[in-house]
């Protein structure tokens, strides 16, 4: 069973992350690694932390000669702003006293993390909370990604909308899409959209504001079968919801046509089924975004996730000092103007590891061969069918 | 820790559900479970099938003289349709032979499922797969409602959108829309939308087809502090998307101002945070809908979920024989016009039993006198912040 | 993955297990459940209850025609001694007082449920905390019996000491030992022993007294690699005990030699590996129990489990009224004198659940056909090792 | 919910921990964390190896000036024997190749691992399945050890037995055992035994042999109710079960009499309950080892286990060429005479995760002052029964 864990602190020393149950036998290249890592840092409208960050990883366990053991990976991405952070994070004592934050910011977890856990200082919190910790998800992501190539599964993704502009890609042919996505600087396909997204994001950050939008993840090549209708823990479409919407600041998650189903008859909502001696069973539509009843059905699986807007705003939103209980600005602690476009590759990141383990719920196999026979001979069962 | 599962197909002798980590002392009777199963079984454009069943549970375990004893709660729902499948759905063996399905109906789990588990007749899979099981669901709910109860905790929903006429609830007072949506036989507070809806319901029955919508569920009085920022797996909003999005039929989960959250600026997309000594910290607005950084901020909890049209159409849609490949209507298996107004309720329970659980996680108490006073101690707390 | 969850009270209505994941197309006969439970039933020594029940399971869902569907498996057991107990043990509301147990046994779950749970009468802790769950369990095992002896995997056991009394099976061959123990009232293959036990329970029983003992539980044709050595909650050994361990009054579980390997220097501590073309790798003695590293290592898996004797004697101890706090004598509830002839059938039916979790863990696959085939593809590997 | 992770290899560059769930607000010294590793390290018998290590943790995350956030808390322990290792055990590509290791140790995950994951070097197996992995569990332990502390519970542990060396304690004061036991070099507070195992430890020393024994250990003041009797799994005895057996070399557990039980009648296998004023309930035995019916019932927690001599000989035993298939001796891997003394600490540490599992889970509480809150009430409750 593939199971992953963060930990660390967006102004601590590092972010860990310890993936276990990838077979033994898989080649992974921190390169490949530091590659997403690198997209995640990408996009116009990111803050002054993704200058000082060029963040690589660094394996520690779990690999030989870059090759997987089947034992528990454990990989580590320095902070390298730590260093202007030693006193105020240092997991050790210190001998100054440091000010405490306590004018919380809407829309963070400041205000109800400082409740919860009975804190003095929110930066307790905001310090786990803060969407910092993708880096480390989106490490775990480009490790399971290395395993679902190896059965040709892959994943990738747009920037459907930033603030009120929304990307036409009707007529950009499929692969353009995904080469135009990685080209532009908000990662969308549409040549006119990026432009107006680009002008938006000056604009916003010019006056102190965010902007939120959306991102369509496409993961092609799904074997049909993963995930299950038989309890509803198991069923794929909500451990891939529960796996996006955790995702800071994700607020919706739609499969295939999503929302647009509410209002569509049900002769338009569904995708007829076809045979042909070589493709086997396949679909001209894909309304149901390639999960139907919990499972994966062949075709490709098609999420879009909503961001809001980053909470973090250059002109801070009412607030109230915790201490005086006064009416006062939230805290201004830096970030982005936009950071939707980095959203698509930590979206990436957490479908990938769904995916990995469904794949090896379905198909077994402590050794990457044993599980490449096992995913043939079903292949095969399901042609021969 | 609060847990459940469920087991039963759609025609077989009956469903259950064992719910386990119920607090000792919690009285629960079995006329409010069933008012709940009746909540499910009513809405406009129901089918056949809710004539035939009317949903009694029957508590198996786990409880003594109508209170809870800490240990599992086994309920059993009969399936009065069986006596019509017992051959056909008989778990020993049978003299005679039964016809399998092998025209699967797009939209549901039948290719998929028949794909996976290499079975030979589809109704293997379909009669699991089917939204029969969500009764089981409600009634864990049920008894999670009961449990929230005793800390004044109170979801109530209502159906917001049929197809493409959509409820106008802006004028409606606040406690006005539960009882009216509990009145209006399309769970619609809005009676104008009200009839709309039943008459697009009537005209899609006639043409054979279906219809879908979105349901707004809404839970109130949850204390701040549920769920957690510190790992991915244990953020509130992410759990509960899980388990709404693992309802049949439901293909996007939105959080409070859900998709409009794309378009909005930083600066309209937050909840700005006020004090009174009598209110304590408080919002004028909810875009969050009660969840910030997976943790509940106080404020109500507000989830949008939209549900395709049924994917059982009178008028079956474009399929394919399993034996013969050849092109195939699907099968036409009698069910609902329209379950919007059922999935209202079932999302009312799967949110109670994700409420209840992260309740426990954060309170313990193995009865519900330690609960209650641990609960109090934590609101003293906060009010004294 | 393979889970299950039971539910029942001893004297409620009856008893409910839920089982998970079993592949589809696997045959299970409700006569082969019943053969367990009947194993479980009997044992010389057994109390009153044994002669009310004959246990025999009800197959609710997850099967059609005896062939399993990949969902869930809901058995039930009926109580037929719940008759006598329908006031007392009603689930809901009873017209008529009842008096609560308050004078706590040694030895049982009593006192620390009274005080976990806060109840006002521990027949609330007693009913659930009774051996009479263990009947689920077995209905459990016995399904996942069904499924290992499609792997040609077999679990036996036999009954190693009563009391003082120990077998002597240095001298029985090795498949005389199982069909002796079954021949056996005790369960015991050393016929000189078994009446030696026979002897020492009637004396037990006539002072109101009860024994204990130890069964010695053993599995046979495992796969090498089930269980993994790369995290501690993998390990096949310490899954095993904590299933052996959670069963109703034991309290030692001993892998191969066990506790004497305490006093054994390295060299006769361990398993000499040797290698013959037919058989491939070999041992010629089997001290570790056929678990090394956490892992299957395809020898039999030898486990020895001691039973205390039952705490609910005939002649109560000493105990004090939960209400006056005063001293009095334990509450005297019918029992068995010795049930570790029984105890042996519920390890059977334990380790076969942990089993069948590592084999579906392993090899994944969600039809008995698919599973198969990923089984032989590995057996294939390992030979040509 | 707390919970924890490990990974690292026995010659890699580090061992990691991660573990999540502890409450805010608990001060721990990264001191307090040394001094058990340090504990771990020390013993009579111990191999080269720990003559190298001088285990220190380095804490990472989830700690701000020695206070826990709340949040995952990462711990790091360098492994300074890598300095000679970086080449063998690079997780990134070498230029040099690497003989691997084919003589399969009887005893050690060697053969079943190669079997398992397909690997080519049974390295690939034992780095992750050496018990240099339990430095990172005593970590782990220590955390959870300081959490307890807050609540006065205490673990302690002696070593009972070195091979055919038992020690008798009977003469010892209680408050004496612990203290001698952490003086003697083998942890064994007979002085007289101590004297004898040093002894033995030579004599296996010098025969290139290794020896096994037994450990107690002991828990103080732990509430009753810990662990639930509601469900096989919550039961707290099968959860210390499988951590215990799952610490390397541990191949049998025994609670409280354990299997002296199998022999004892029913009247002298349990523990008479006694009420007084001052001291609540109480027992004057302690066959159980506090726990009954799968709960804490107040009195010390005493578990048992038997550890098998270390597999790695100075004299092989006999072993196979995995690629020539020809008989030959076991590879020779440096490694302890007797580790007995150290597995004391494992265990402890072992126990003290589990203990602070169901602490959590049953008192809830995401700060320390909430938890105690919630603990004094309900031992006000207790005491007021």
């Amino acid at each position: 069973m593939i199971r992953f864990t963060t930990a660390g602190e967006s102004h601590g020393e590092g972010l860990f992350v310890i993936i276990e149950g990838i077979p033994a036998g898989l080649t992974i290249n921190s390169e490949d690694i530091d590659l997403e890592l690198a997209r995640r840092q990408k996009g116009y409208g990111r803050g002054q932390r993704m200058c000082i960050e060029t963040d690589t990883v660094k394996v520690f366990s779990g690999m030989r000669h870059t090759v997987s053991l089947g034992s528990p990976i454990a990989m580590y991405i320095a902070n390298k702003d730590f260093k202007n952070w030693t006193k105020i994070m240092s997991p050790t004592s210190v001998d100054s006293e440091v000010t405490p934050l306590l004018r919380p910011r809407p829309g963070h977890a400041d205000l109800p993390g400082f409740m919860k856990y009975g804190v003095n200082d929110f930066r307790d919190i905001l310090e786990r909370a803060s969407a910092r910790e993708t880096a480390a998800r989106v490490a775990a992501g480009a490790v399971c990604k290395a395993l679902l190539k190896e059965f040709e599964i892959s994943i990738v993704s747009y920037t459907s909308q930033i603030g009120d502009v929304t990307a036409d890609i009707s007529s950009v042919e499929e692969c353009k899409i995904w080469h135009d996505a990685e080209i532009s600087c908000v990662r969308c396909p549409d040549a006119k959209a990026s432009e107006k997204m680009i002008q938006l994001i000056k604009k916003a950050g010019e006056k102190g504001d965010t902007l939120g939008g959306k991102v369509v993840v496409v993961t092609k090549n799904v074997p049909a079968g993963l995930g299950s209708h038989t309890q509803w823990d198991l069923k794929l479409d909500g451990r891939l919801a529960q796996s996006l919407i955790s995702i800071q600041a994700v607020k919706a998650v739609e499969f295939g046509a999503g929302t647009k189903l509410a209002s569509l008859l049900g002769a338009l909502s569904h995708d007829e089924i076809f045979y042909d001696v070589t493709r086997g069973f396949y679909r001209d539509t894909n309304r149901a975004g390639g999960i139907e009843g919990g499972m994966s059905n062949g075709e490709p699986i098609v999420v879009t996730c909503t961001m809001k807007a980053i909470p973090s705003l250059a002109n801070p939103l009412h607030s109230v000092n915790l201490a005086t209980k006064e009416t006062a600005e939230a805290e201004a602690i830096r970030s982005d103007v936009c950071a939707v476009p980095a959203v698509g590759i930590v979206a990436e990141a957490a479908i990938a590891v769904e995916l990995a383990k469904a794949l090896k719920e379905k198909f077994g196999g402590d050794s990457l061969k044993d599980m490449k026979k096992n995913v043939n001979i079903y292949k095969e069962r399901i042609k021969a069918l």
